[in-house]
């Protein structure tokens, strides 16, 4: 496979992509909905080949869970496609508008990003999640699945590219790369590709971030905090703390580290171990946690360790500021919560503590694009630029500054014969 | 300098300059006009040191005047300082406000980046502006200049941190490089550097680009294009040429390409040759233009040429499609401009051209920040991540997500107990 060429491909489709309005997007989502149904039983023999393979080659349980795309799950992705048909058209849509003189006016539009390079590992679905989403934003996308769902992303690829190229869109906007070799050219391509996002791992999407120099959304690590104030109704605290750390401990947004104020630590541990006990969360505490509750010993790795697990690691502070700085130095700009009723402590916390989600008195694993009503996720980036936290269909899109005139040039305002007026305008790009 | 300790400062001071609210803001801004009014003279002093120095050292005549910097100088400094406290607070805006439950509120709020790195080549003004930009964004800065500007910058920089930091400003918020060593270390520090910004030259920029993990936001190349259409009205089209072409030659935003359509070259290339030689302005043209007036011939590497001087190339194209591909194959994704009456012709052009500012019967010299009407300017931007074409105050923030609860888990909506809403609010995280 020539990467260069798939590239470039991606590129004039991609132009063509942005051309589509939302009825003819919405039209290849549905075509690409039906024949998913359509195809029901090839696409689970494909996984059915993938999954004994897998079983073969002795994947690990929780990865082949993953594999696994049953009905169930083909009938779940397809109803993913018919809510994503029912979000508002995201690109075209004005952001603002300025009547920069009389006659001359600014008006600033969403637009397609151009060529996005997803890589995933295992889960099937994320496939025609992502490249469905990035077909309602108008973005060509070229998708790099795992080795052990080979025949699933081909039969899934060969379904949706098929449907959604009968239906109008234009040919190279979808491309399913399948080898190794394929994802370092593509990494190269940063003349060509305008994004990446990778989903899996830490050390997966740390290896992409540090092999590519094209800008990459997402996350690698996940170590988020709880903070309990010395102002917090500790029953709160409790209840937070469990559901942050236990409610699903094998993502991202699971909180890693317990930061307790030492005035409460001696009411709160015992209480808080007993339950952690119950649900077996081993627990590593400091030197002033471990005088309270007889726990294991906390080393420094473990302040940055995204356990993923039934793990634990709790810290004693002397207040507030000592919480946001030790969150500030091991955090990963994920999701950090306080717990507290002193308001002030509470918003100085927020504004303090440099992550994308900062949350009062409510639990980490609230941090998701599903659960803050966007619609749709892209993923969950830690970066500062461009996008960050929970990323919605926006986090696909640039815009750009179109200028309506008629006829006007600069040199009129340079020599003062016109000024300009800047009023702020009510007007759609739609409305010309 | 230990560029590291630096960077790391940078970041402490950072996490406090996210604290100061608009008014202590403006209280370090107008400390610092005033400082640098009061300083006039030693400010003078040092620039006629760097101008004696780089007048010996035979710098040429175009950089030295970018040197310079007078007393007329530091008063449009001083004045641009002003204009910027009257600018909105531009963090802790409300970017978004949804009820997610009863009781569960989630804000999406501007705040800071971070620490931001600044490398500009001559013109000692772009460090104030830029420091200031920083300050009023709640940004920590990283600051390089040229060589040949060493005692201007180090008087300004010296003038800005004490008056600044004796107003309440975190030591560390700006910090002045002073050698390439210290460059190169810097590009290094993607750690600790959110976002590095290059004002200078194309081969300036490039370098930065191509030497740095750090997110880069600028531009390196200004290929503008004027695309004359078969509807065009001719002396419009003229007049528009002739500003995008000659308004200000050695600026980004000046045209550097004409595509004309092959079935109006006839009618409309003599009259403006005419024009541009009263302008003397050279001309390479391909074949079909060379048929209609007498030019030099345009090579391939004219259509990606920035010539930044009194030269232009032309092109006849069979149709707007034609001058479509054109730009997106040769432009630098700066500013590209249509001429013509048709409706349709234009608003495909507008949306099919890769382009951050697309313009409609105007002179591509209209991007520009102040233009647009932004009040300040950090720079004009290709990339289409983060902020694209003329970049204000906006660019140099982010935003985080605040989630306010009581005591909300997300167990109660894994199990039913709760549902989410999901409700649009009105309302400012400041109702608090």
């Amino acid at each position: 496979m020539d990467i260069k060429q798939v590239c470039v491909k991606a590129g004039e489709a991609s132009i063509r992509m942005a051309e589509l309005d939302g009825a003819a997007k919405n039209t290849a989502l549905s075509a690409i909905a039906d024949a998913l149904l359509e195809n029901k039983n090839k696409l689970v023999a494909a996984n059915n080949e993938d999954m004994k393979r897998s079983r073969e080659e002795k994947l690990a349980e929780p990865l082949l869970k993953r594999l696994k795309f049953d009905e169930k799950k083909i009938e779940d992705v397809v109803e993913g496609i018919r809510s994503l048909m029912s979000l508002e058209e995201p690109v075209g849509r004005t952001l603002l508008s300025t009547m920069l003189d009389d006659g001359l006016e600014l008006y600033k539009v969403t637009c397609p990003i151009g060529v996005i390079g997803i890589i995933f590992e295992s889960r099937p679905d994320a496939l025609v999640q992502i490249s469905t989403l990035c077909l309602k934003s108008g973005n060509s996308v070229l998708l790099k699945g795992g080795r052990e769902a080979r025949e699933t992303n081909r039969a899934l690829t060969e379904i949706i590219e098929g449907a959604s190229i009968a239906a109008g869109l234009p040919e190279g906007w979808i491309t399913l790369l399948e080898s190794r070799d394929d994802v370092n050219e593509m990494l190269k391509m940063d003349e060509y590709i305008d994004l990446v996002i990778p989903r899996g791992s830490n050390e997966f999407v740390r290896y992409i971030m540090e092999n590519s120099k094209i800008p990459v959304m997402g996350h690698a690590d996940g170590i988020c905090h709880v903070y309990v104030d010395k102002d917090a109704d500790l029953t709160m605290a409790e209840k937070i703390t469990v559901d942050s750390k236990t409610q699903y401990v094998a993502v991202c947004n699971a909180t890693e580290t317990l930061l307790v104020h030492e005035a409460v630590a001696g009411k709160f541990l015992p209480a808080l171990k007993e339950e952690f006990d119950r649900r077996q969360v081993e627990i590593h505490g400091d030197e002033g946690t471990r005088k309270i509750i007889a726990v294991k010993a906390a080393h420094e790795t473990d302040w940055s360790t995204e356990y993923l697990d039934y793990t634990i690691s709790i810290k004693l502070v002397r207040d507030a500021d000592e919480a946001i700085e030790h969150i500030n130095t091991y955090g990963s700009g994920h999701t950090d919560s306080i717990v507290t009723s002193n308001k002030l402590t509470a918003v100085r916390f927020m504004n303090l503590v440099d992550s994308g989600n900062v949350f009062w008195n409510a639990s980490t694993r609230f941090s998701d694009g599903f659960k803050y009503g966007f619609g749709a996720e892209v993923g969950i980036s830690t970066s500062k630029l461009h996008a960050r936290g929970p990323v919605g269909l926006d986090g696909l899109l640039s815009y750009k500054y179109m200028l309506i005139g008629n006829g006007h040039i600069v040199d009129d305002y340079a020599n003062n014969r016109k000024s300009f007026k800047h009023l702020g305008l009510k007007k759609q790009i739609g409305d010309l």
